[in-house]
């Protein structure tokens, strides 16, 4: 008889929930499912009761035999998991749209994952994936942690560096970069494949394949000329021609915060003063969503849910977890220990990478040097990075200080400690370790 | 008979050569000169002959051997020597007021060697000091480049990476913050021993010692809360409190332009629209300068050359020169090939870091790796280094752009494209490497 | 239409060659192939038509339409090919037996490929492989070379750092491996997957999986108390218990000569002075065969190959092409340019590890440190195979010194020095670059 | 009032006291000392009472108001000691003497450092230096301990990583190869500088220079066809020309049992079988330095002390004290943490490399990458360095076992295990760590 899994969804009560019981649904041929644990906490409450409704009536649709729990207990949830697949957002929308609020005020890019915005967001959710980590370590020791709470890379390289859980940090932004290539070319996505390297939300495509020939020129000629590339979430401001030529590589949608800052800081400003930051229109689109799923005749994901923007979520996850427990030995992109893939970044960091992903996780395919052209950068972000982990796991104000002073996208000292002050303010009750 | 040395100075009707010379009067006892020639081109010709005048006249109040040379034949200049010291400035005083200008049209910080300033100067330089080379290859090949031409590091980097020519790189900011310890601790500068590491123009004092003993607290809460420290031409803003604990090291002068780049940014933009950039204001100081070099009975270097920012330079580099001549064995700050010194940064760049100085150059101690806080911005501003280096010796659009696309006071890759077309454009007499 | 491949054997006259011709015949319906160039020189031109001879009725008889060619012209083998196989030997077997015999004589092992004997064989093949890459980059600049010719990790790092051609280096060894591992526990190859790090006949496997379960212990445990494991040209002297437990990994077989130095060259001693040495044994062997190859009627790849020791040889050679031609990215182990995959060997050498095979060649996998307890003797030989690259190269006598004095196996400097003076008169003919 | 150091002597009844005592004798007028403690244990009772009153002797002689002390207490010798100085020998020169001939049984070098015998030192070692480490962090936690202990840079290496004592290793090699040199060209130690790099007792000088100039080839030259040179302890077998040639460093008297590994056993076994071991020719010359020491009108270091083989010894622990106590800032060879300086091995283990030497101990200069020739040899011998240092700190036999196999001199795991065990036998009451 095969193994059936048991896979415990922490922040069961997200709107991308039935995204990914979609995702189980198709893969159940070779992925048997019996149990999905759906935790969240009492706020989402009602949400998870929604979503998890939804999630029943999906499964019974598809005839499958997976047992779908909803909880308020974290132990429960991962005790004896095979994958734990971490989706939370500590604070919810209303932290996010704070997040994005402070820097505005100070004339910074405000983004949810991107700049202090994301800084924010890691210094909430530190304490408590260090909190499920302790009772994956304990109840579920064996586990894998998909983390796909963002900042995923940082989240990452926390668990990777402070806790002893067996993690793969995951991300969206690949996958749809292949995904644009794959529709200019109008090919199957399976026959393109991108040279990644970078870090989560900064991660280049160095070169672009399909089928093992190089059209890195090519595509990039369309980029410019033609089919623009974005995801939901970011404004899909064009690209300069001379940046992408002297560039020659793929960059993510994120790049633009930085190689077009001061244009995506005008949109940003804007938005907010017309439709809303990015946080309140999801909080809007989610209104939506939450009464669509309530709809006891809907018993499938619907397609509204492709304006939250976390597009091919559920399929970068289930292609994960399915790899992982059958040992399948194929390549994707996620978030691992460096361990010299990127010769240019300390060892003991999280990168963005091609990795070959089977029953002992996933082992990145070597790099080497990156040019000096994204070289810079990425070890700048990284600098950050790495800062933010260590604030955020010691509580410690001047470390924090210094990972907003150093952040690219952060002008001066003295404006990083105006947003800090003012984060630090806003999400007192989140932020336990900068207590006393 | 003792060797007695030649020294050609190229750049010789500098406003900075009686510093110069006043340097080798002071170290006649031990560094026997018997040539120095000073060297310019058809447009310094007067300056020169002031210049040199008063040199001449120097030297004969100090009752020296020493025979002045004036020519504008740079072969003749390095023909033989054995110290090849480079003060030149391509395009004078007023290509320097638009490297400052330029910028600040597209509100980015206009300085004369950080940020789109210095990378406009080191596309000018960089012909030039290639030429300079070839001729110390031919005419000179055991002579040193005592190279103190700015962008400092950017120009040594190209010597060590494109020519063969045996060079050290010479900055005043190391020698003037060792100098601003003493001043604090009321001492002599030898006994204050400061761990530096960084790059020309970005170095950071790590430990600071007195006498052996770690002082480096002690210093930092006399800078935040007493003596401030700057030089002549950087604007000397307050240094935050904050910032200074949470980074627990000494910042260089020049560090002011990314710790604090909005409040410089403001101050740049109130000066030129008063006083005039800081170009300017020295176009006027070398009026007076020049004024009084012209009189017949100066015979010693004027104290009013303070003014003009190169402090303890002759001190700098005349120690550097017997060092070398005299196989000293001390240590002095400059700019070497990294050779994994500091191991976060490429092995063959240029650094800036504490080196035992003898016959043989300068050898640098090892430094290590560097904390986060202050790695990330120091390897991003060598990677726009690196691309500098390449676009100016290749004269290729497309790395130029990279270059200043990825320096972090450069807000966006539309912002550099403008301020690149810009410096090509107003500087085209000087870039013939960008033509055809 | 789908294309059609020309291959090019280099050595085509190889007892060897069935096999390959028996690998291309069972890949056929993946890999089509049009042509096959089985080259040779005027020695072995007699071999080539016997085993040409052979290899028509090999594809006669599997009823396929490939094209056999025998040449003694490498310019028309090698013109517009897709793959260049090279399994040549220069000097034959006699020079082989004198690669033996000549450390024997000094008291130092004499193998063929690892010591002495493949440092004579490195400086014979050099130059020829050179050769023959001048000839691919112009009449094949899109060609891979799949390398066979032994020591493959030393012929394949001089490809890739003194030539431009595309070149993958091969080896039996690792493939062996994972077959021991498979009879072991009575699986499938495919099930096994073992965690390889090292270079060319000195490449441990750090980990062994089956079926992604970590089974190292177990297989240690049978390699000491069970199944011996060596391959036809080693002696299959026992593993010492302790010696396994303490290492962890399962060592390759030509292991023993750095493990059990002694013994092996007890062994070896006493083998040349009855049966012969190794390569007098396989003199027979060929003798045989090319009787058995005559034979009009055999069609087939005859099982008395076996004994020769190329034991799955083309399985590995036909396994890669297929993969660079079907860009199939699967994992293989190959010899690559290291580019950081192991952080302990510099980065422009050849090292032995998993890679991901695709249309552009092999990708390797981050292996990250090695443990102290094989990286010392790693890093030594690789020490060892760079200086023999660059004596066999240059044709440097000193360096060829250097290169024998710093082996492992070689006690002295002064020994060193014998061997090298007996293999510099003993292989004159072979070794123009030594020669003025 | 300037300050007055105590100095603890942990071994102190060495017959190298006398040497020590000169030393600071010498250096009195700038590094005043007020008390040495000379501490041994029980069984050196009748040495360090001997040495002592000759101490004292010598000290009334100079006029000095030095107080020596000689106690067994090592707590006592150690509390409030500014520096502590490790001579001590585990064993005494019984254990020395098994040390030579265990490894002979073998048919392997048998040397009190190098190889086999250096392993069983250091396993003894470590338990002690471990201790008093202990005591250093207890009772004077800003000693600095000094240690002369060898395997010195293996005991180094111990004391660097697993205590937090600040430890200069020492070694009386490099300061014997600056002593050779200038003797060959008949000039002062100070006008000699040499380029070195290697690790303790396989240091290589990589260029040679006098008076800033460099005259390796001159020097090579005198080597190979003049005056020899070794220390006491090692046999002076002459270099052969072509080795030194092809070599093109100063190799150290040490390096003989790498490079003429064969010759160098042979003359041990030689001598063991006439004169003795060197450890047994030592006992006879302490026998009678002892006899001359008890003579009360010696009150000077007796020249016979020579013989010895530590030449120099109190030349540089007494140079090295005084940099420190006074800040000096010159350059000296010593053992430290690598920490980048030869990139070749790993950050964390001892070498022995020029450095500065200062209040705060020693900062090694810059190497970069060593040439493959010297490479793999000086990482092999590092890698046998740190299992060592693990297994004498943990008393794990595997480890112990792979650091002999991987011994560049030991030929098998099998004689590895003989000796290893021969060792552990003979060694039991000096091994408490391998008990249990
Ligand atoms: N890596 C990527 O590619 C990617 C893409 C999209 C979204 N995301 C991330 O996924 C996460 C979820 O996004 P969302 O928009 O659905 O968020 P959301 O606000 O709906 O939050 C999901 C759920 O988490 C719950 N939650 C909050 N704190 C919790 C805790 N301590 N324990 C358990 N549950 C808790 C909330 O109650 C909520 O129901 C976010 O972190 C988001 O950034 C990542
Ligand atoms: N590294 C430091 O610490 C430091 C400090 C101060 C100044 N500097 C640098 O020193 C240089 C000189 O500064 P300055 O203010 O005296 O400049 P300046 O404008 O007075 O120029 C010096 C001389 O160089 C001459 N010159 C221009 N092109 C030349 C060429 N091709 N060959 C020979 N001479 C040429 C000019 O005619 C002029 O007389 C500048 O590059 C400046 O940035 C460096
Ligand atoms: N990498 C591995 O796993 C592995 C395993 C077995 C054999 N090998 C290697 O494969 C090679 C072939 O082995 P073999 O025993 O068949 O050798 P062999 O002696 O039969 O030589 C093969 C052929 O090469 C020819 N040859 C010699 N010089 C040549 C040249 N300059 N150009 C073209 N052809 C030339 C010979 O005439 C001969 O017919 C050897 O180098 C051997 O070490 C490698
Ligand atoms: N690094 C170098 O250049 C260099 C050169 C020469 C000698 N040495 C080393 O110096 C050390 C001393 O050499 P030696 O020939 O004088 O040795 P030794 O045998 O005379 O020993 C010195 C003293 O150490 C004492 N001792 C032993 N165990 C002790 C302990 N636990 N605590 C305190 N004292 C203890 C002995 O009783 C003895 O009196 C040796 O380790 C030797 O290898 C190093």
């Amino acid at each position: 008889m095969t193994k059936k899994y048991k896979i415990a969804v922490i922040g069961g009560g997200s709107s991308y929930t039935p995204e990914l019981i979609d995702g189980f649904i198709k893969k159940a041929p070779e992925l048997p499912v019996s149990d999905i644990y759906l935790e969240d906490i009492e706020q989402g409450k009602e949400k998870l009761e929604i979503v998890g409704a939804l999630a029943e009536r999906m499964v019974k649709k598809a005839g499958l035999d997976i047992n779908i729990h909803l909880t308020l207990n974290q132990e429960e949830a991962i005790s004896g998991a095979d994958f734990v697949v971490s989706q939370f957002r500590v604070g919810g929308l209303d932290a996010r749209i704070r997040d994005e609020k402070i820097p505005l005020k100070y004339g910074v890019i405000g983004q949810e994952t991107t700049g202090p915005g994301g800084f924010a967001k890691a210094l909430r959710t530190i304490p408590v994936i260090m909190n499920i980590c302790k009772d994956i370590q304990r109840l579920a020791p064996s586990a894998w942690l998909i983390n796909f709470t963002n900042p995923s890379g940082i989240i990452t390289e926390t668990v990777l560096n402070h806790t002893k859980v067996k993690a793969v940090g995951l991300c969206n932004v690949p996958v749809n970069m292949i995904n644009y290539v794959a529709q200019v070319f109008e090919v199957e996505m399976e026959r393109v494949y991108i040279e990644f390297a970078g870090l989560n939300h900064l991660v280049w495509g160095q070169k672009i394949y399909l089928d093992g020939e190089d059209v890195t020129e090519k595509l990039l000629d369309i980029l410019i000329t033609g089919k623009n590339f974005t995801m939901k979430n970011i404004p899909d401001l064009i690209w300069d021609k001379d940046l992408i030529k002297s560039l020659g590589m793929l960059p993510c949608p994120y790049h633009r915060y930085y190689y077009m800052s001061d244009k995506m800081l005008e949109e940003e400003i804007k938005e907010a003063s017309s439709e809303g930051t990015r946080g309140e229109v999801v909080k809007n689109i989610e209104k939506e969503l939450f009464k669509l799923y309530k709809n006891p005749s809907l018993d499938i994901k619907p397609p509204e849910l492709e304006k939250r923007g976390g597009a091919l979520y559920s399929y970068a996850a289930c292609n994960l977890i399915d790899s992982i427990a059958n040992n399948k030995k194929d390549i994707q992109t996620v978030n691992v220990r460096n361990n010299g893939t990127i010769l240019d970044l300390p060892e003991d960091v999280a990168i963005e990478t091609n990795c070959i992903i089977g029953k002992n996780g996933a082992s990145p395919l070597t790099v080497g040097h990156v040019p000096a052209k994204i070289r810079g950068l990425m070890q700048a972000v990284k600098a950050y990075e790495q800062l933010t982990v260590e604030a955020g796991v010691k509580g410690d104000y001047y470390t924090a200080l210094q990972a907003l002073t150093i952040h690219p996208l952060v002008p001066s000292a003295d404006v990083a400690k105006k947003i800090l002050d003012d984060i630090l303010r806003q999400n007192k009750e989140f932020l336990p370790q900068f207590q006393g």
